[in-house]
């Protein structure tokens, strides 16, 4: 292994879990190239606000060359990586560019899948990035637009029929969120439409909604929806999905508005090595997280598969992330100062939360579980701690509060497709 | 003319003219239909900042409808309007539709013009909307991307050149803005490149920039930019506007980044119409504001020629359109009360602001003129106070604040066209 000074670890992905790689790598004497396709971190939890119109987009996403200005020793590429020369230990750039490695974590994330279907996509955009954001709420906020002005009643109903298909803690705060934009927010802005007959229907093809926490706290979680006027349609499996609308069973729905919270797929990252995955395309990573047969590729977040134990899996969330990020700079430092290598990763549960609407959340953490407004509370002040920087703090605490007391949300943008593709006008 | 509560007034332009003509219109008894090509009024006078990083979409824009909400009898119509049927009173729109109106007020507002070189608007995007900033947001930040892993010498070097093309408030504001993004705001998250090396040159064909101000506050502007690092070019028209860069005269700028500011034409209302307009497509309207021929149609803002003696015009800012548009809402009052017409519309010159950065900027008051820092507080409380909504003066003074204090700015965002134009991946 090269001198340490020389010694250069390229991160791929600066979500959760590479910015934690790379941050408590970058006090080392070592190099640290970050590549990215974008030039923001995004803080993911926070995504679906965006798309509701509750925050603006640059409240929830920062560049991540100015995250890591602090470290000299790091710098950051913007650029889109297409494979992994293993053998030549080189990341290979969609430009044409080969960046040579000494170590490598991969930290690539995860897109929304369709499960076979990606023909529903352009009827039912998923929600991972900035882009995916500003699109659902374009076409959330045009729905009522066009019903305003709709005289067909049918078709006005089709309007205002918001479909989300997985029911996750994504699928159940989207779900709760739009119900208050049409019961609250948009409610006195329309004069021919009343928005709060917008029909809200949460899909789930499992059993129950938010299935990841005890039964008890999604039983509440669903009451909690259906009191804000959604309608939650568990057991119940999407068959179609097109312009019109979708299909449960031989059940028709018309809906103009259709948001996918059913399901991720990892990166290609299995694919560039060529090695085992799970279904979702998770790479199987050796106790280690090191990915077998690779003594120096690591894979972390929603790009590893890491065994439970139970037939479970380390879930794909900020703080298992930001765990595996943390322990495997620790191997690698290890490794370079000839120390022995850490014990085998193990996730720590710090907590399961999730939101519904702007008054009710529920809190598992383990020890304790809280549900209603305290949970809510608790949600808020854990989001607005992790979040980066005093001004992002300020601002979104300052947006919450806004919207909190008085309903209205102050991201209320259609924004077309930028001037470069010669759609704005 | 119908009897008062039916009388149906269409605004077609939601800009700063409309908007004004709406809200004074709203009290009496008629009916008001809105129509706006977007959801949101926007801030125009801070465009810039979106533009540059320092401020979110969402500070300065704000949806139509929730600033109608409060008048009952007004109502917002999302809609492209293709022409207007003079004979049958309607309004035309994109979608085939046909909005009958009593009165018509068109508030259409300007895009920017390349007066017979349409050829060089992909290479040089004009500031008019969200997606314009959006855009031109993106080009800067890229480029400094691109120059950090740039090999070549001369390359890099044209990545770091930002051209801006006019030498009025906008492009005075882009240059001074940019320079402070390199000198300051970016300088530490680079490692290969030094960002204050950039090079941001203003271009101005006449003899000297922000032409409107007196000639002493346009030499202190011209010497507040050179300070912070512009090179200011008078004298000099640009001759050529490509992928390379710009040629003036017979000097050739290689310059990754091209931004026009150096004109802009009026809607094609006149054509609507097939009224007389002058070179900018701005409608001669009569005294009143109405449009010669056509009593129940009046033209305000960017829209309307109104001479000012000495071959002068009223100027195409946020105060003359609001001005515009509240006279025209008391002609209209007054014809429907049977009162007597006022007086022809005289424009009051309530003063003229540019900023340089953020330390400096030029008021000229008529009465009092001011220079530096007391006019950069100046111009910053008064753009505070024009902003609408507690919320947005609050987050705006807040991230000026930071930004005046840090240096940082919070929006640098690198956002691609949404998902749905298949850019987003």
């Amino acid at each position: 292994m090269a001198a340490r000074g020389d010694h250069h670890i390229v991160i791929i992905g600066a979500g959760f879990g590479g910015l934690e790689a790379a941050r408590n790598l970058a006090k080392g004497a070592v190099r640290i190239t970050v590549i990215d396709r974008r030039n923001h971190h995004l803080f993911q939890p926070l995504l679906y606000q965006a798309a509701t119109a509750s925050l603006a987009l640059s409240e929830i996403a920062w560049p991540i060359r100015s995250l890591l200005r602090g470290y000299d020793n790091v710098t950051t590429l913007l650029g889109s990586v297409t494979g992994v020369d293993a053998a030549g230990k080189a990341v290979l750039l969609e430009d044409g560019r080969a960046i040579p490695y000494d170590t490598l974590i991969l930290a690539t994330g995860a897109r929304h899948a369709y499960f076979g279907h990606d023909e529903w996509e352009p009827h039912a955009p998923g929600l991972k990035t900035l882009e995916d954001a500003t699109t659902i709420r374009r076409r959330i906020l045009s729905a009522f637009e066009r019903a305003e002005w709709q005289d067909d009643a049918a078709e006005r109903r089709r309007l205002l029929t918001f479909a989300i298909i997985g029911a996750g803690p994504t699928g159940v705060e989207l779900a709760g969120t739009i119900a208050e934009l049409a019961h609250e927010t948009l409610r006195r802005d329309f004069r021919n439409i009343d928005t709060r007959e917008a029909r809200v229907v949460l899909v789930e093809a499992g059993p129950r909604i938010l299935a990841g926490f005890t039964e008890d706290l999604s039983t509440y979680a669903e009451r909690a929806l259906t009191r804000l006027g959604v309608e939650v349609r568990t057991g119940h499996a999407v068959s179609q999905c097109d312009a019109a609308g979708i299909t449960l069973g031989d059940e028709v729905l018309p809906a103009a508005t259709i948001l996918w919270a059913a399901g991720v797929a990892a990166s290609p990252a299995a694919e560039w090595l060529q090695v085992p995955a799970d279904r979702a395309g998770r790479v199987l990573v050796a106790p280690d997280l090191s990915v077998p047969g690779f003594p120096d590729i690591f894979a972390v977040g929603d790009t590893a598969h890491v065994p439970l134990g139970e037939g479970k899996i380390v879930p794909g969330i900020a703080p298992a992330a930001k765990q595996e990020g943390r322990y495997v700079a620790g191997v690698i430092k290890a490794r370079l100062d000839g120390k022995p290598v850490p014990k085998p990763f193990t996730y720590r549960n710090d907590g399961n939360l999730a939101t519904i609407g702007k008054r009710a959340a529920i809190v598992d953490l383990g020890w304790i579980k809280l549900k209603g407004r305290l949970a809510w509370w608790t949600w808020g002040i854990a989001h607005v701690y992790f979040l980066i920087g005093l001004r992002n703090r300020l601002t979104v605490a300052l947006s919450w509060l806004w919207i909190y007391s008085t309903g209205q949300r102050s991201a209320r943008l259609i924004t077309q497709a930028s001037a470069e593709d010669g759609r704005s006008g």
